[in-house]
């Protein structure tokens, strides 16, 4: 890319991915900006504003061309790489992130499976083996691994933050429902739920106070 | 609470009242902004924003008392009341989200999870039984249920909302990973966990173009 995006805009695209996929599904070609704005509730000229920064493929009278935009906006997040996941924690969160089917719609492939339980020691998971996490550290260094996932319980993550920085694995996807210390080239994507969980909590409170 | 406060400040009460969390747990009773400034990565000054909205408990020189701070907003999120959860959808998303222990802790309670395969029919997970999604209707008029958490496949989804709709409960944590047409009344908090994996990506791509 030429110019750099700000985190804002990067931050709204996989919605706009997810929205042009949608009308893609259903045969629709093109779209103007207002029909775009009406289906995801953000304004006509924030859209523009925000796909101008990707050269501007709207043209007047005509609207966006969906399969274009959504190729664009693909590449754009680095959906046409494929990504390596391993999933460290084989509960149900992590058997549950095994089954993702988006996970290779979106170019990634999870290619291990860990846990400490050995009861699960050779069961798989979509043909993914659950391995012990004593054999980790040898997968990796045989291995391309890009993302670990963090599923395993709250009190064993920072252990992991230190043992994924030393193999040198380039990003994590937190599901450990804490903020992980991590050296500033490390990637981290949270999801927090219980963040989530707070926002309905706070809802649903507003909501029966009227 | 006398006045609105803004969604954009709500949004960040749960990140706050993690961290509040955290520092009790370590027995910190009291904080300045610039050391909570520090450990949040956000400024002093917005903190300082953010949490006169509340009625400003810092004190020049003495800080924020982490206990009453925490609690007051627990209190604002609404969080000191039981708020009852079905999960639709027991495959292992809906069993990890029931097994989620956070759920406790910030008043939540699961009390039915439903599914369509007949094989599940009488398991439990937490002493939660599943059942069957034909006897959804009548535990929601016999039951009080505050949130319907979808977990269902994508292609369930909007079926469901058309039940949760008629059955008038008022909140759906969304995990399908489609934007589910409602009604302006039903709240709703999306978990895009796609779009997520899509930031990461982004994120990878980025970092190997350096």
């Amino acid at each position: 890319m030429s110019k750099d995006i700000s985190n804002a805009v990067i931050r709204r695209m996989p919605r706009y991915y997810r929205y042009l996929g949608d009308l893609l599904e259903k045969g629709i070609e093109r779209i103007s900006s207002n029909d775009l704005s009406a289906l995801m509730n953000v304004t006509a000229s924030q859209i523009r504003q925000d796909l101008n920064n990707f050269g501007g493929f709207g043209q007047q009278g005509y609207g966006y061309n969906v399969k274009s935009l959504h190729k664009t906006i693909g590449t754009i997040l680095g959906l046409d790489i494929t990504h390596h996941v391993v999933i460290l924690g084989a509960g149900n969160l992590g058997r549950a992130l095994a089954n993702f089917v988006q996970f290779e719609r979106r170019g990634f492939k999870v290619v291990g499976l860990f846990d400490v339980n050995p009861e699960l020691k050779g069961r798989s998971v979509r043909n993914v083996k659950i391995m012990m996490i004593d054999e980790f550290d040898g997968f990796v260094k045989e291995n391309k691994v890009d993302i670990a996932a963090f599923t395993m319980p709250r009190d064993k993550a920072q252990l992991m933050v230190d043992k994924v920085v030393s193999l040198k694995i380039p990003a994590i996807w937190n599901f450990a429902n804490m903020e992980l210390s991590l050296p500033d080239d490390v990637i981290v994507e949270n999801v927090h739920l219980s963040d989530s969980l707070m926002q309905l909590s706070y809802d649903l409170a507003k909501r029966n106070e009227k």
